[in-house]
């Protein structure tokens, strides 16, 4: 299960992270899944593995336009490629009124079906082969959720010893009930998947969550989560000067959560501009890691632009090589 | 007189081409104008010189989204950076929609004033102390224009020698007359500016043309003109192929107008992005190239993103060295 930061910027883009944007695959980036979509997020997949022709659903966590003005873009350069496969959009109705006025505006058609899901639904939940995605709605200036990526249909192993005891023998019939289909045997038996084989493993968790100001919301489906990936737009003593109009969430407050739940794996993102990688004048990066780590024991990352992180079926999450240095 | 590509591909952008976005100024970038605004161009101010803080107004040549679907995110990142002052938008009343549409259902709202001028408005004229701008109707699959740049205000030369003729000696009213400014002298005398000054040279005049299929609608604007700045999305083999339904140029086509009017520069931009410029099976970029100076005898150009061009008073263009290789 793998994850690549799209845009890691809050508000405005910067020169080296641009405004929000998160692909997610299972396994491989066929079929894969986006959450948010700033502007220039197609600017930015021309750059990774994903291409918008196997691009399943699009899950927009709230309207702001740092998360959303890349849909108009994204959704033509489909269509001039020649995309025919439906395409879900989970997100608030404005997302939808604002896509249609785009495409009315512009001369514009596209070559495939727009499925709009209204993501302010009480118990949403959409899923499809590979994920279970439900949400959590969060605290911002505007309607905001966040989406828990759960796996689906995990492998099972087949109880071979039991399957001997009870006298069947190797065969076709064994293939089936591992795939999780039950089976009647020649003799009018018939053989439940469920009886004969077992899931080795919990199922892996991701949340991604939009602006959020009270990560607590959160508590109640952290339970069985491996990774929360949520924004940390300012440390807290910036935090307190901006005040609390804006609605997000300092490292501090995120990185606490994160400690309180016992999560094992934090990914910060959607930071302030002002925090830069290089040297200068301007309050650098690593400032929100600093603080972060003097309240969560787990493993902490804050994510860049084109980093790709991998979770793993035993659990453990890895960042590997940024394509692109930031 | 300065002119920047921010975007040189058509419809969509590739890995080293955005879509549509020119950034012109006359002596320094304060102010500047922008025609046309592809999703990104926000992005790639990022890299020049050009600031929203300073940009004056913005043209639209036509709807098309790889025109106008930047618009949102830079408008909104002006407001966000507290840009205050009124910001005039030449172009379709559809894009007056597209816009709105976004700010009403983003949660937007600007901190300066817009002001939305019709670009189809028969005898459309826009002027501000540095250049006045015209338009001709162009033709595509939608209304476009091309916005024709002339140079105002152009500096004037005191005629010293018919001053002293006429008994008026160096003093401050020698400065009035030189700005433009009539002087009335002690002894009641009224001078006129325009008796005493001259102007030395022409005005500088650019044409950035929209979307295409029919350069010869430039004809008459081309008169006076040292700059075209004009599509040539194809090679005529591949226009032939793709056929007339897009409505744009070849480069042939282009070459062949400017040749007839006799421009003596012409830029050409907006490729499909099947030309590549890097070694491989794609068509290579300078066949477009090759094709228009079989046609063309002037001074071609072939526009990459970053290329700062600069037109001099003496009426010489020059390409400065872009600042990031494509």
């Amino acid at each position: 299960m793998d994850f690549t930061f799209l845009g890691t910027s809050a508000g405005t883009p910067t020169r080296s992270r641009n405004v929000s944007g998160l692909a997610l695959c299972h396994s491989g980036p066929k079929p894969w899944y986006l959450v948010d979509c700033g502007e220039g997020t197609q600017h930015q997949l021309l750059r990774t593995r994903y291409s918008v022709m196997q691009l399943r659903a699009i899950f927009i966590t709230h309207i702001h336009g740092d998360h959303t003005f890349g849909l108009p873009g994204l959704l033509t350069s489909a269509s001039m490629l020649g995309r025919s496969e439906p395409l879900d959009i989970i997100a608030p109705v404005q997302v939808q009124r604002f896509i249609e006025a785009a495409i009315d505006n512009s001369d514009s058609s596209l070559s495939y079906p727009l499925n709009f899901i209204d993501s302010e639904t009480p118990g949403f939940c959409w899923q499809d082969d590979h994920f279970q995605v439900s949400s959590v709605a969060l605290s911002h200036r505007v309607d905001c959720h966040a989406y828990v990526f759960t796996e689906r249909n995990l492998e099972l192993q087949l109880l071979r010893d039991k399957l001997r005891q009870n006298g069947i023998e190797p065969g076709p019939g064994w293939g089936e009930l591992q795939k999780g289909n039950d089976v009647t045997l020649e003799d009018g038996r018939l053989l439940r998947s469920e009886d004969y084989t077992r899931i080795q493993r919990v199922p892996r968790r991701v949340i991604v969550a939009g602006d959020n100001d009270n990560p607590e919301l959160l508590t109640d489906s952290s339970d069985g989560t491996h990774v929360l990936i949520h924004e940390a737009t300012y440390t807290r003593d910036v935090a307190d000067r901006v005040g609390p109009w804006p609605q997000h969430s300092s490292a501090e407050q995120v990185a606490r959560f994160a400690q309180q739940v016992r999560l094992p794996y934090l990914v910060m993102t959607h930071f302030s501009s002002r925090y830069q990688s290089g040297p200068g004048g301007a309050p650098h990066i690593n400032q929100l890691a600093a603080e972060a780590m003097q309240h969560y024991r787990g493993q902490l990352f804050l994510a860049r632009d084109f980093d790709t992180y991998r979770l793993e079926k035993d659990l453990s999450l890895s960042c590997l090589t940024s394509s692109t240095p930031t």
